[in-house]
């Protein structure tokens, strides 16, 4: 293999803005999309964070990490009302003025008339100096770029528009592949054989997953990497150390309780 | 008002760890469930972090938080497999040994039988040396606490078992009130109101939250804080806020679609 056939590690974190998630009044349900949707092009998501909607905390956090990692996502803070802030603190996190975007103000002028672009309306055509815009299929007011940050907002629907609408732009990483091979037997049973092969398969994340779905608990155990023919391998490998040890292996998740 | 009347304000950090939630394999359940639980009892949940069963983000992770806040609990990573590095990360975070401990090897062995309690189900009796258990009525195998940081499993059902046993051992603070009041206006409508009552009340956290639920669009406003009376005449001056508008406000929260 040649230097140039060395695929390059692509990261990112997720910033989760808001007090409602942090008090459990809301049930995040960003995380888990972004996160298959990252995977799914190879991008690496290695750290979360769910932070309040408070200025200092977003700027520090914001800062720290587009400096750890290839992209930051943000979800969450970008409406008219007071509490909407992540859009103004991530200018004051990159130095730069917060200014009037001319077409997030006419895309809302497609859905609100002059008289009803009130102030608070028209705060969220309002983006960091330098931004491109992140469309609102939705609802119009879109997110932004920021160098390697993207801004979206935090109600479901829209953050999936606006990431699906983002995933063209950024590079891609070898793809995550991954397998997931079931069986009854304890974890306590399977722990011994499973750390060997992780020795053996160093390359790949072999994960290990109780649970109890109709009535019966189990053992999902998941093997992740962009090999394909290694995985293939470990994964044989993995069938036969469940079958060695008296269980019986199933491929593939569960299907849901 | 004497200074002793002062409430002290107690913060928490959650670490959420794992790979599985990272990969959007697996929905985190325990956020919303910690962060009711400390709500109930005044402890405000400040920040949660979702990190990878990697031993020098975990080291890192603890040490920084657990010098940031009152308390630090982790979820996952504390099981039979390999992949469980939760316990022996955290012994190197305090610089302390992993150590077994009898009283943990004690509950495992009425659990299992002595010839069944192989290497791998051994390591969930050690812990960090100094560290107190955590009951697990659910399947015996321990969590711990060690200084001010509090380790639980990740299956929800046995970290729900856990955080309710340890709740008990925490210092208490005012406990957070808070009072939802819903309409069917816009946020853009609200806002400049609403701003102004925030500024008003600059002791409570005022939120707002558009929500689509039963095929009706309605925003949600919800109201924090530890003093009673200044909540309710916040309460009320909302009330008369949305009415002012031509809303009609309605208390509580909207039930589930």
């Amino acid at each position: 293999m040649t230097e140039d056939s060395a695929e390059e590690i692509v990261t990112a974190a997720l910033l989760i803005i808001g007090n409602e998630i942090l008090s459990g009044r809301t049930q995040d349900a960003n995380l888990a999309y972004i996160a298959k949707g990252l995977g799914a092009i190879g991008v690496r998501l290695r750290e979360v964070r769910v932070i309040p909607d408070v200025a200092a905390t977003i700027i520090a956090t914001v800062n720290e990490v587009r400096a750890k990692f290839d992209y930051v996502f943000t979800t969450g803070g970008i409406g008219p009302t007071h509490d909407d802030i992540t859009s103004e603190t991530i200018a004051q996190a990159f130095g730069v003025p917060w200014v009037l975007h001319p077409e997030a103000k006419r895309l809302l002028l497609t859905h609100y008339k002059e008289s009803e672009l009130n102030a608070a309306r028209l705060r969220m055509a309002h983006v960091p100096a330098g931004a491109t815009l992140i469309d609102n299929p939705v609802s119009l007011a879109p997110g932004f770029q920021i160098g390697n940050v993207f801004v979206m907002a935090g109600v479901p629907r829209i953050m999936q528009a606006m990431f699906d609408g983002i995933l063209p732009r950024l590079k891609r990483g070898a793809p995550m592949l991954s397998r997931t091979v079931r069986c009854t037997l304890p974890e306590g049973i399977i722990a011994e054989g499973l750390g060997k092969l992780q020795d053996r398969y160093a390359e790949l994340d072999i994960g290990s997953y109780p649970y109890f779905r109709r009535g019966a608990f189990g053992t999902a155990l998941v093997l992740r990497g962009t090999d394909e023919l290694r995985l293939g391998a470990a994964t044989a490998e993995l069938v036969e150390l469940i079958r060695s040890l008296g269980g019986e292996p199933l491929e593939g998740e569960a299907p849901e309780a």
